[in-house]
């Protein structure tokens, strides 16, 4: 299924910008980043829980906001992009 | 339907700034705001089409990326939120 997850990590001092840093780079180790603040990630129910339980892990949950919409497995038609491309992760295709 | 709307701006100058403040005017015009470039939106296909055009109109396709995700009707199940609770438009229910 495919999953995107968007988060707001609070970066008003040091150690918010060590957590968004660890965010960002737990959501690349599982999916690819199309947006600052948005990764989408092919996942099995699996994986979704064990990304699930470590972003917890990451975030502060008194000040970070963290969320996962799932678009199923029939999610090419329900995407749309407009504008520039995402210059992350060139290396690895897009999903759409 | 409920449509998620994410976006990109590039705010390095005063006229990305403009555009970013006026996408995101344009969102809360359609939905709610639920992370700082996060939206969702419960709309029909007519509203989704002129979003859309009207979205189009206020980004730079160049150096700006907006994203939009189409999660249905059944979209409850389908979203789920960890932490923080968005501090935006709070008099405005949230949908989940």
């Amino acid at each position: 299924m495919l999953v995107l997850i968007t988060y707001d990590v609070s970066t008003i001092n040091a150690e918010g910008r060590r957590r968004l840093s660890q965010v960002a780079k737990k959501c690349q180790d599982y999916g690819q980043r199309v947006q600052n603040s948005v990764f989408e990630c092919i996942l099995d129910a699996t994986q979704l829980r064990r990304l699930r339980l470590e972003l917890e892990a990451l975030i502060d949950p008194a000040t970070d906001s963290l969320r996962l919409y799932n678009l199923g497995d029939k999610y090419k038609t329900k995407v749309a992009h407009i504008g520039a491309k995402p210059a992350y992760d060139m290396d690895s295709p897009l999903i759409i």
